[in-house]
């Protein structure tokens, strides 16, 4: 059995508020997942992710399966007990890093086999490592390996990538299935030669919808993943260059077709509009590196839209960067100060910005969920676009 | 008036425990100040430095005096606003970092002539400018302009360079206190074509005692200084090289001739031991990278010894960094994952290095404290000998 369940709480129009139950606690939707790659989210710490609100995090697999390893990862009690993070944690399956990231890169029917960004070192990915790994790391949360499409994409192409992930979706599938019910039988930790294979029974995983912009091929592949059945269902291969008219349509279209019992999270995704409009279109989960990248480059998000916090105009202003904000940064820096802090280059630099920026998207997201339970979303949606133009 | 005084409150042997009373707030004595070189303490926030329990941080004019520049600093209210710390702060006169760290110096009565690091620009750093500088950013604690004497230094070389500090002692002085005259008729902040030239009345000025390794001009450097008169007395020119137990000598020695009803600032200094040995000897005030950029290095300081992070044999430890501590970094990762964070050149791991390490610092002094008020200081300095052997 697994701890995971999915109850939507209030609904207004396509949006919805949820309470996601994992294994390790509850997770209130629309939620923003900060990311932290390396099994750290860049430049703060745990407590300032909990003074923050993070319910859940996202850890990325192919980093940790390459450093420090899965094996070590499971040996050490799993990644909650690992980065001292007893909230809820999800993992991408390792995929997107492998298309991105990886040298050498060869995708064949069984997986994809590549060579490690750190050493050279030769890996195979196959829909069954990827549980494999995630079910060392234990997070609450899998994905299963999905091939990810490159934009532009021909229709045939489009549809041959997706057939192989229906493909590889079966096949991942399965063997969690397997794997589950073995932990179940063995209670509850399965043990390899010394090796733990499972570290969070309870985990859940969640299929993961392609097709590119076809509106055809999404269906199918709504249909089918659905048909194989996940604890819930991810939108993968949007916000990857097409224009964000289509990716809010593609949004749109494939969140109608998903079963409203589920959790619906669309992958890497975005700024703050896109998760206003994709909240709007019935999205309830969201990862998304901008709020932390954009952090450490001066980037900020305001009430009053981005703020370039290195601009020569802040060196002599005493304000906040974001006057209307009750963030540490905000209550505390000037923007002279943050702006001092940038130009010398000083780690604080990053904490700070980062706490700003992780805070207004927490906020966001908690402004979009107190929305939805009192019908004033248009508002939001409105006041966003206003603030972040296209 | 100014607001600084100091009390003894008890004395064991040569060490004294003390309260240092500064426009911001008291300093409990013997204390450690974190580094904070631009106006910030490197990888960790102002709400960790409260959280760590400091009280007082040192910032370097040098480099404020650079960027942002001390007029900007001034006009936006001063160092504490400005860094958002409002805790006693002490700058250094800048005289350090034109020795050691900017372009094409050349030293004349007058002062030093030198190149900025950052664009090569010409500066000239006199004794009266090194007051003002420091009257701008408003520091609770300001040190007087100082020659850097090398070690080794013949002693004809060394009492040269004394004479030169005396005379520029002398002229700092002189400079310090008529501007405190002057800023006390004109309603304690005074302004000069838009520009604040005093930010804190209530500072102190420091002299330095320098002298190199000669007993003879260590005493003519206490007579003299001492007879000019400042708020207290800081030890220079220790700590660059000499043997340790050479530097301690030359502490004892120094100590001794001071006036006992002032503070002593041990410039400069040091490690564990270095701490706990000149506390025994008298000292009432120590500053140090060695804490905050060991921290980066992945070196930490513990109640076993110091500890090299990234060594493979902690690659699966689950213990934390030191199993004795009660910092944040000990009380919620292990050395598994600090390690993981180091070798994956995780912001996170300068913050929670850093986080552990001014904890030891800090808890150090606070053990140093007690030490002397229950007599038990050998126990302590025994104690520091067997963790940190030579």
């Amino acid at each position: 059995m697994t701890e995971f369940h999915f109850t939507v709480t209030h609904t207004h129009g396509a949006a919805r508020r949820g309470v996601l139950t994992t294994p390790h606690g509850v997770v209130n939707t629309p939620v923003f997942m900060a990311v932290g790659t390396q099994g750290a989210v860049k430049a703060v710490t745990q407590r300032d992710l909990e003074d923050l609100g993070s319910e859940i995090v996202l850890a990325n697999t192919y980093h940790l399966y390459l450093r420090p390893g899965a094996d070590r990862i499971a040996r050490l009690g799993g990644l909650h007990k690992f980065m001292g993070w007893d909230k809820p944690i999800l993992t991408d399956s390792g995929g997107y890093q492998v298309f991105s990231l990886a040298e050498r890169r060869t995708v064949q029917e069984q997986g994809a086999t590549f060579r490690s960004h750190l050493d050279g070192s030769e890996h195979l990915l196959t829909p069954e490592s990827a549980v494999d790994i995630q079910a060392q790391l234990g997070s609450d949360v899998a994905m299963v390996l999905d091939e990810c499409l490159e934009y532009p994409a021909s229709h045939d192409r489009a549809r041959e990538s997706l057939e192989r992930t229906l493909r590889w979706a079966k096949r991942g599938r399965d063997h969690f299935v397997a794997m589950r019910s073995r932990s179940l039988e063995s209670d509850s930790r399965d043990i390899e030669g010394g090796r733990p294979l499972i570290t969070n029974p309870g985990q859940a995983q969640f299929g993961i919808i392609q097709g590119g912009t076809y509106t055809d091929l999404r269906r199918r592949s709504v249909d089918e993943t659905v048909a194989i059945g996940f604890e819930a269902y991810a939108i993968g291969g949007l916000s990857v260059g097409e224009p964000i008219a289509e990716m809010y349509d593609v949004t749109e279209e494939t969140t109608r077709w998903l079963p409203a019992d589920r959790p619906r999270y669309l992958m890497g995704v975005g700024t703050p509009v896109d998760l206003v409009e994709s909240v709007a279109r019935g999205i309830d989960m969201f990862d998304c590196v901008l709020p932390t990248r954009n952090a450490r480059n001066g980037q900020l998000f305001t009430s009053a839209g981005r703020l370039n916090i290195k601009n020569a105009e802040y060196a002599e202003d005493e304000s906040p960067a974001d006057p209307e904000c009750t963030c540490y940064t905000c209550r505390h820096f000037s923007r002279a100060y943050l702006r001092h802090l940038f130009l010398s280059r000083e780690m604080t630099s990053a904490t700070l910005n980062t706490l700003h920026n992780l805070h207004f998207y927490l906020d966001t997201m908690r402004r979009l969920r107190e929305a939805i339970v009192f019908s004033t979303l248009e508002e939001v949606r409105q006041s966003y676009r206003r603030i972040f133009p296209a």
